[in-house]
């Protein structure tokens, strides 16, 4: 936790364009983007995944998000959370990506590798989720 | 929004294998699966983008989100909003992906096609967009 870059950045130990702050959460420009106006919001609280961050940090990330994405002002975009390596996440602190899609070349490249649907491998994992809910 | 087919398994007037239920939100199971587990979070209050929903069904979200991907028990997994065509939107009412990523071949295709860091053009950007928060 000590080494993590983003509570050095949260901690205002490496600088960072921050545009907004509250008690729980920043949100700043990624200095990599995928497109103009690529944006990173992130629980002040460390965790590495989203299962490790507590409920209440949660839910004040959304509405920073939103906020965020209305002052860049872009009609496509995509919301993006990575957890684990195999996910592609690179920093091991949880950050959710606002990135703009302006066209087909910029922004996040999304590749949908459909399956089959098979409504009764469906329904047994659906009775198997439910069972531990 | 009375043709929204999101609004009509809110409604209960198509079936779905649903997850978690709360005054705001529901989740179910993807039927066209990018990923054993792969499901769907969506609030009930209609709106095409994230824009469009208020922060007090945002808030519900990321909880459930959490819950979803605790009892799928995956260790690599992509949380994604797609806004817009462009961003791989296919369904007009907001909806989060939580996708597990067991292995290379299945859940989602991460392309990202990195830009060169321009210091000074994320300067400008950034007091633009501060200027607007």
């Amino acid at each position: 936790m000590s080494a993590c870059i983003f509570c050095k950045i949260i901690k205002g130990e490496i600088p960072c364009f921050k545009l907004i702050e509250t008690d729980k959460t920043i949100a700043f420009l990624d200095i990599n983007p995928l497109s103009r106006g690529h944006a990173l919001v992130i629980p002040k609280f460390h965790g590495e995944k989203l299962l490790d961050i507590p409920d209440e940090h949660l839910t004040d990330i959304l509405p920073i998000v939103k906020k965020v994405a209305k002052a860049v002002g872009t009609d496509n975009y995509n919301i993006l959370q990575n957890n684990g390596r195999l996910a592609h996440q690179e920093v091991d602190h949880v950050h959710f990506h606002m990135i703009p899609k302006p066209n087909q070349a910029e922004g996040l490249g999304v590749g949908w590798p459909q399956q089959k649907t098979d409504m009764d491998q469906l329904k047994v994992l659906f009775e198997d989720l439910k069972s531990r809910i």
